[in-house]
């Protein structure tokens, strides 16, 4: 009772604190818009690239080493005061001390040059790690974090991305993304969560909470303002492709697109940025019932609204709904955005929007609501007392504590798709033939965002970690390992441009082989240059894949792509397959871990993995797509093809459920149902299992329900012989849906729930 | 003068005769309808299938040879009151004798044993000629008569499948098919005019002409009542397989989609179909916005609304939207349909709509309101005087002079998309080795929709119509033709199954010829057995081309397909590639013209032929799908890769565009801009050009515009050397678009209009 009390204690005095905090915060920002001038106001809106303020010809690149270009500086936030700098220069990562000399020099101008002392906020993506930072700790992408459907590794990744990035000196974080990551297209799939709206709910409020701290106090020298992206419906592109038009309806956004950024705006995210893209032919950044009125009005969102990389000269340049940059920044003002990542043309920026003003085609009153919603953001990180953080009082960056949670949640997210005959794990003496063009690659391990923006300097960075082959040697002795590539990467080319390298080689070394780990996948790539134009796995990778199967050797086939490749040309002949994802710098050590037998895998897919390049499906999508053979003499049977489904991953052990329980076969408005099941380790060895809970809402009003969707998951560890019962609670709103006047309903009538093998009806009666 | 004159006196009795025949109509609706019990206002608006009342086990199935099964036939017409019967019985064709004698019962029963004599209306899905007709005549899926950009054609084609239907005694057919061909993953884009809405618009409308007659006069015993479907966004689904769900925007769902049919019931369409998707997460049939505020109430359509088959059965069995059958009824009753195409269980459909009056759930009034439409149409079409149609008064049925039309739209459908070194067309002599699946079956120049539902029985009916092989032997001698398939269909399997047929002998044979006549494509296919899962064309016909192209004699690749199948695998390989689209039953002796040049081909692409799978575009694209590089250390390009554009199609000769003019550089509100081009034939043989007019609007608000759009088109005949003038008049209301509040505006500003490589820019000043 003593601890339970002082716990309530500290809860509520962190809480009081943090309220007390922000009142004073909004004092304080109220008090120094009084002093500003529409000039001043208008900077703080504006955010350039870094490269802009480096020495060097042109603000598209610097010299190295680095250094700022003390007149450009001077400039930049003395004539025009702008308010932020984002991202590295010449596209490349630093250590934390350059990054520490960087923003202290232009802190020292920012604070004591300009009339009110203003700290610039400095905003970077660290988006598995701190990307930009020599020595940082590299975790696996969100998607591999999606698939250990554990909310804890989530949180800890976060929050020890946060610590190094301050270690950085950078307060600000463009993450998580919290984006339906629905369509295996998209370049951007594995910066998200996955496929499913409750699973990116849950690890986005985790991983918001890892990077703002609990309490959301992120003046705290180890937090980072965090920014939840990208608002709203940025990956459901009709081509699939990056920035191209979407359609969504009201409902499907409200359903599917908004419960993550609502979840995570209710859990304190301090800003957000904007959707790149089209939604029902407006761009998003010149629509402003998403961004005033759902965004701002409806969710309440007190935060900082920032574009993405120059959204708002798009509307002109790219869009043409607005016949130049002036009437394009007006758009966008008007619409809601606070802040311009810009990038390089400021002047185009501050000029415009102050003439704007002037002219009445900007309110002042919108220009205040932007700049209290910046500044309030500056004071709530500090900046004003500690406008930089010094790398000397980070002593844990890149510490070997941090790297072991890296390994655990790469170890976690590995996911097992195929063990035919148990052919895994490896008995430690085998032969393996190492091959393929993913095996001894940092780069492909990580993915892009690592040291730069497309991942292409990663090797430069992260040679003293393990690629998958490095790792094999290390486990399994150099003598039982040999390797061939069969097929390399242009390293210096499209992410998709390859070559057969030594491929008849390697065909013909598998016959000293016992098992060939064969490692395929994908290059590193986001945003626009990863569009792809075929989802089958290339023709030379499929190729090495056929030919070495051919061998009639047992082939381990070995995944590590940011979005699932089509394998069906040859799935049927790999003996096991293995997921990695994009696991990060520890990724080859898990998976060698994994492949011997030391770590149970426990990874589930995270989304849908298709079998054929258009049979694209996610696995809550409409009973219509999924319905069998029409009697009569016409069929209008469908076509659900899945390769695997969504949640699906093997073990080393197999678990049992059973004694699936209700509370009550019917659940009132207002109360709750307590659902039990038994999960048993009915194998020889230990491991984890994710645990998810399905409803099924059975006859709905005109929105034909989706065939089922999750509801709750609970990751356990169960010892060889072990069983658990795993408890959930669900209530009315869990199980609701948006109906077509877009609110969330929860209508009576019958509900089946499914966790794993066991399904029991139940009535919802409001 | 005089003739002038006549010919206005003539038009205004016509219309006047036509206003007079619709008020009596409506007169004797509203007097008979005033005689009608509940039971039998529903029964008129059940729709049943030909075998329920065919002799034989179930309903599922009918006795061969065909006859009806009186008990049933009294039942369903005495008892219930049905009003409507479909198809054929036994999914095959029948003469029209057969025809003649199965309806004839049925009106006979229908006008001779019901208490108010109403005569069945009976409707098929006549396509592309009188499909389920032995011996009727088959023109060019319509695919490939939008190919021809040829409205008369397109006009006659129609024109003549109403004069064949009528000669099998039926008066309703459920065509043309105006849905937006913008997908080429969908089963049935080949039964639409293509991707775009001014082509598919211009030509429906001329279908609609064509099949009931230039005066809407469907009385007329050589005219039907069409059926316009499918209303509304059919073809635009999310996964491109048949009714599953689509997301459409009401801003796109009336700058795409809603042109063609609003035209069409413009000009008078008798009945129109619905949708069987789901649009926006609601079932079409079950959306009262669309079908009674938008079809009924905005767009005044005052004709029949009939479903599509089993679709309100499926509110209930597939999209669970209604707890049993008789919800289902009361949901798309009430939302606007008005009649049901049940198909089979009938009973449940008139018992439960007579329940739901009676307990007030569905209004008379509405039930009125359908039954009037429904009677409305049958007075229309002169049933109650002549309930039927005797094949005997149709001598022209299945005549020569069809024929010629039916091959002249063939020839005016191909489409030459690739002529290196103008290896075509071929000298007489030339020895050829014909080869592929499609170059020797009937069933694969028809389609679907042909003789049977999915054209598995062509073989059967069209045996003395030309396969390709057949047509080039004729056309160059049999002993200049060799044949062998080296990959053919499995005739009893899915339409995607094939199997490597002498492949072996077929390359062998390839060095005893000149040059190799390759025919590619798909076996016949429709709606949901149409799905696919991989738009490259199959692995064994890709293999096929691959190998011939590698004997380096000259492939000329002839696609027979009903929708682009990808074929960049090899496209670079082929010395000439002809598309002959689904042309039917004379498209063997076309392509042969064609390749011997005997024809002049003039057909153009319909739509957007991809390059890969995951690269699909339609030309009226927006800005960002199709832009170029950005400066700075960030690249946000875009891919814009199809393999041929809309509009593509080349000839014998070249043609020369030049002396674009405007009538005036500015264009004002109720006035209208004309456009000249000179078009002149350089080359050394006559031809025939499609001259296409597009307009781009280039800044507008909110709505990102179209990078361009098709907004004139004519197709003209010029001799060698030859050179005419072409005239286009434009207005505000041709180059206006839909804004963000669903309405059609044109904005001042900037136009660039282009025809061919002609620009020109013009103001629109409203």
């Amino acid at each position: 009772m003593k601890l339970k009390r002082t716990l309530s204690l500290l809860l509520l005095s962190g809480c009081l604190g943090t309220a007390l905090a922000q009142t004073n915060n909004q004092a304080k920002v109220e008090s120094l818009l009084k002093k500003m001038t529409l000039e001043e106001k208008v900077g703080q809106m504006a955010q350039i690239t870094l490269d802009v303020i480096g020495k060097g010809k042109g603000r598209f690149e610097s010299d190295e080493p680095f250094g700022l270009d003390e007149k450009e500086l001077q400039r930049v936030l003395v004539k025009y005061h702008v308010g932020s700098v984002l991202n590295t220069s010449n596209n490349r990562a630093r250590t934390p001390q350059v990054w520490y000399n960087i923003i202290s020099k232009i802190q020292n101008v920012a604070m004591k040059q300009t009339p009110n002392k203003i700290p610039v906020i400095y905003g970077v993506d660290e988006i598995h790690g701190a990307t930009y930072t020599v020595g940082a700790t590299m975790f696996p992408q969100q998607i591999g974090q999606a698939a250990t459907f554990n909310r804890s590794l989530v949180k800890t990744s976060a929050s020890i991305t946060a610590y190094e990035t301050r270690a950085s000196s950078i307060p600000w974080n463009f993450a998580p993304l919290l984006d339906l990551g629905a369509d295996p297209r998209f370049p951007r799939q594995w910066e998200s969560f996955g496929e499913d709206p409750y699973l990116i709910k849950e690890l986005g409020v985790a991983a918001v909470k890892g990077y703002e701290g609990e309490d959301g106090r992120v003046a705290h020298p180890e937090k980072v303002a965090s920014s939840i992206k990208h608002f709203l419906g940025y990956q459901v592109s009709v081509s699939g492709k990056d920035r191209t038009p979407a359609f969504i309806s009201d409902q499907a956004l409200r359903e599917y697109h908004l419960p993550p950024f609502k979840a995570a705006i209710d859990a304190g995210a301090k800003t957000i940025m904007i959707n790149s893209g089209i939604i029902n032919g407006v761009p998003v950044h010149a629509n402003y019932h998403i961004l005033t009125e759902l965004l701002k009005e409806e969710l309440n969102f007190k935060g900082l609204v920032v574009t993405d990389w120059g959204d708002i000269e798009n509307l002109y340049k790219r869009d043409r709904i607005a016949k130049d940059d002036k009437e394009a920044i007006m758009i966008a003002i008007n619409a809601g955005i606070d802040m311009s990542m810009i990038a390089y043309n400021y002047e185009t920026f501050c000029d415009n929007l102050i003439a704007l003003v002037k002219e009445g085609k900007v309110k002042e009153s919108r220009i205040d609501d932007a700049v209290r919603r910046i500044l309030w953001v500056k004071y709530e990180l500090n900046l004003f007392e500690k406008p930089t953080t010094n790398p000397k009082d980070y002593p844990k960056f890149g510490s070997k504590e941090f790297e072991q949670a890296a390994y655990q949640t790469a170890a976690e997210s590995i996911t097992l798709l195929k063990n035919t005959d148990q052919i895994l794990p490896l008995a430690k003496g085998t032969k393996i033939l190492v091959t393929g063009p993913n095996a001894n690659s940092m780069r492909t391990l990580n993915g892009a965002w690592t040291y730069s923006w497309q991942g292409e300097k990663v090797e430069e960075f992260a040679a003293k970690y393990n690629t998958i082959l490095e790792a094999l040697q290390h486990k399994a002795g150099k003598e039982n390992v040999s390797f061939l590539p069969g097929v390399s990467y242009k390293m210096d080319g499209k992410y998709y441009d390859e070559y057969a390298d030594k491929m008849e080689e390697t065909i013909a070394a598998a016959k000293n082989a016992d098992v060939i780990v064969l490692c395929l996948g994908e290059n590193s790539y986001t945003e626009s240059p990863g569009n792809m134009n075929d989802l089958y796995l290339s023709d030379l990778q499929t190729e090495l894949a056929q030919r070495l199967a051919a061998t009639d050797k047992k082939v381990i086939l070995v995944l590590n792509e940011g979005r699932p490749r089509v394998i069906s040309k040859f799935e049927k002949k790999m003996n096991a397959i293995v997921q990695t994802y994009l696991p990060g710098n520890f990724g080859g050590d898990a998976l060698a871990d994994v492949l011997y037998g030391e770590v149970n895998p426990s990874g589930k897919l995270p989304y849908t993995y298709p079998q054929f390049p258009n049979a694209l499906f996610t696995y809550y999508h409409k009973p219509s797509e999924s319905k069998g053979t029409t009697e009569g003499v016409y069929n209008y049977d469908s076509d659900y093809n899945p390769q695997y489904v969504f949640g699906h991953g093997l073990s080393y052990t197999t678990f049992k459920y059973d004694q699936l329980k209700l509370s009550s076969n019917t659940l009132k408005k207002g109360e709750s149902l307590t659902i039990t099941v038994n999960v048993s380790n009915t194998g020889k060895v230990d491991g984890k299992e994710s645990v998810l809970l399905f409803t099924s809402d059975l006859v709905a009003t005109l929105i034909t329900p989706d065939v089922k969707r999750l509801r709750g998951f609970e990751k356990i560890e169960l010892k060889a012989g072990e069983t658990k019962t795993v408890t959930f609670k669900i209530n009315a709103e869990d199980i609701g849906f948006i109906n077509t006047e877009n609110k969330l309903v929860t209508e009576a009538g019958e509900f089946t729930l499914q966790i794993a093998d066991q399904k029991l009806n139940f009535n919802y009666i409001p």
